[in-house]
């Protein structure tokens, strides 16, 4: 009797298919955190349920795998790596120094509801200056968004605000008290409407009519970064921190600028408000040229302190979350999913058994090249092992029989254009490589 | 009041001096599975507990993370990415086809005793041609190890017997029925020595004090590869099994150093056993020369059916794991770690706030001829800096001040020697790039 082989709901398997693409993308993010100098870190799956709830919410609480170990302790798997982080950066600091830069990409997992089309297990990829209040790791972490999109090829707007100028816009509207629920309100202006969003300020934040449409002017200011920086100067005008808010932008985008954000692809976004207790200045959302209504891409911004459950001593930072499955599904859409296709560019059939070692020792030669090679391992016909060879998605089939190897040569195929060529053994690397670049 | 930042007692934080090496690592052993046509795949952490323990025996059992999910379902974590695999072919294996060649490198989970220095939480790094009874993929197994460890730059032996060949001289001296208890004794050789062992398989199958000495005499032979097989085959004589299983060792030989494992590094070791029920032929554990003492860093061989608790369907298949673990801890105690030290390795000070679009554009131009580059955030006093990039072992630093801003130089430091040289900024990429090749 067999077990039936199947994964739980919301999980998944990722074949080559997918995993290929997915590798590719994580490596590409890895070299440039690293060409800024972000380390990377790794956390623990498994963590004290304490440790993961100390700053949740009833939501994380309810999503949590949790249960008792070997040990009877109360455990549970990480749902974020925020929190992770925090509880690490607590621990370690001391030893790490600051500012400390870091990467973390890992999965995590959420027992919710699978129903729309999430998953309960995913990967997510951090990054993250802690340790200082500059506002030059702002305007980096805003310059690394657009390099981490650039490797990708995808042309992306990044959208910039300030919790500052949005704290200090309802000071003004005397909506400072209530600034919760309004800004709840604000976050879903996109989704809902503005008339939607006027009457949950109203009715959520007991604001007037009057006050509501003041907050959507605001909402609703468009034009260049300096024409929207200058509306705002009045909108904030006697409110200290909406002052200071203010400047913080403009700073910001001067530096992104300078450090490489070409004009136009870094803009001032009054609407976007990001979560609502976890940000305190710049808040950044990110969405693609090409798809721009899937949502953001990558999305983060500064906060006051990371730590504040686990360690007395004040961690600010800024760092942003790259949404790797999210953009994975852009790109599938898009038809521009990278990493696909056979990790070996080069097929190597095998034809008479009986030449084994000269097969092997061609691809070994052909590899010292720096090409990657798949032999196949059973002599069969030609007609299957190509049709292997297509499925994988090959790109060139270096085809050598009988008579190609008393002559020295090979028939080398372009599996894509279906033409072929004879090539002498000798050139054959220097051919396969012109060929693939 | 703050909640104690603490890890679960045989579980690990990664700080960037470990998760450093450790990423580098897995990259390289990526490229080296990709230029094989290994292709990449992941399956969930979580699985159901019948499927993780179907073939498992009470060890996997007791250290198994087992527990209830929301929805009720009995579910553990993997505890290897062998039985993964195994339920992930069965499941697949009519869409992927076969030949099928995959490597998985991910975390598992044991609960196991922490006193042996074990964490609860690895990775494991497997790769596997499945599919296939050829044995050009058992010879295949064997270069790619060899490969990996070139790659590493580390010099290793590998290690070559074959199941039948064991059992074939087993069969001959009668001893095939109690084949079990004597390869489990003959596994300890390297660690209780020839009289324990023999004493062993006395008591434990029964035999005779002559046919101990006589498997002793077998696991003793020494001498080249031809030396050895030529010594096998009067062993094996008469056993069909074991003359197969000399052939076939012979046959992995040839190809192997055909396809590039160098004579000399892939060595016939009669005494190697690997496990009890899993293997069925070629089998390989693989030794550091630097550090042959720690034992296997890269274990596998051939098994004639992979997934029967799954599927009816037959899947024969050859692979290795490389321990990871073991590797990045003799690589330390070497003092060959690679990886480590700063993420970018070129850092530049800030001097001068008012002058952050400045130092911002400088680093985006070393950054696009393919620097790394780290930017201080804070504008302090230098040696404050400098005592930072020390820490994080930054190569070079690129000091500009503002004499240097105004006559367009920098000092170029060489952080290891200490040595300063003044550059001009328009030949500073290239000054860089000299100095880190």
């Amino acid at each position: 009797m067999t077990i039936q082989p199947r994964t739980l709901k919301g999980f998944r398997d990722y074949l080559p298919e997918s995993a290929g693409p997915r590798e590719w993308l994580i490596e590409r993010a890895r070299g440039v955190f690293r060409s800024f100098g972000y380390a990377p870190i790794d956390t623990p799956a498994l963590e004290y349920t304490e440790v993961l709830l100390g700053k949740g919410g009833a939501e994380s609480d309810k999503q949590l795998y949790r249960f008792e170990d070997h040990g009877g302790r109360d455990v549970g798997l990480r749902f974020d790596l925020t929190v992770p982080f925090a509880r690490f950066a607590a621990q370690h600091i001391g030893q790490l120094g600051t500012p400390f830069k870091r990467y973390h990409i890992g999965p995590v997992w959420r027992g919710e509801n699978t129903q729309r089309g999430r998953y309960r297990e995913f990967l997510q990829c951090d990054f993250d200056t802690i340790g200082t209040e500059s506002l030059v790791a702002d305007a980096e972490c805003a310059t690394v968004i657009h390099a981490l999109f650039k490797e990708l090829g995808q042309p992306v707007k990044i959208h910039v605000n300030n919790r500052k100028v949005l704290n200090g816009v309802l000071e003004r509207l005397e909506l400072g008290e209530v600034s919760v629920p309004v800004l709840r309100a604000l976050d879903k202006l996109a989704k809902i409407g503005a008339d939607k969003v006027a009457a949950e300020i109203q009715a959520e934040a007991g604001a007037s009519a009057a006050q509501a449409r003041e907050v959507l002017v605001m909402a609703a200011l468009e034009g260049s970064n300096d024409e929207i920086l200058t509306a705002l100067r009045p909108l904030v005008a006697g409110s200290e921190r909406g002052e200071q808010g203010v400047d913080e932008l403009s700073e910001v985008l001067t530096a992104a600028e300078a450090g490489g954000v070409p004009a136009g692809r870094l803009l001032v976004d009054v609407s976007i408000a990001r979560g609502l207790d976890y940000y305190t200045g710049t808040i950044f959302e990110t969405f693609l040229d090409a798809l721009p209504g899937i949502g953001s891409c990558c999305s983060g911004g500064r906060y006051d302190d990371l730590a504040s459950v686990y360690t007395k001593q004040r961690l600010p930072g800024v760092g942003a979350s790259l949404g790797l499955d999210r953009l994975l599904a852009a790109l599938e859409e898009l038809g521009e999913l990278p990493g696909g296709g056979a990790p070996a560019p080069v097929f190597l059939p095998l034809f008479d058994g009986s030449r084994v070692p000269d097969y092997l020792a061609l691809a070994a030669r052909l590899r010292a090249a720096g090409l990657g090679v798949e032999v196949y391992p059973e002599a069969r016909k030609l007609g299957a092992q190509l049709k292997y060879a297509d499925r994988r998605g090959h790109r060139l089939a270096v085809v050598v029989g009988d008579s190609e190897w008393a002559a020295g040569t090979c028939q080398l195929k372009d599996l894509s254009s279906g033409e072929s060529e004879e090539v002498s053994l000798d050139g054959l690397a220097e051919a396969c490589l012109a060929r693939l670049s």
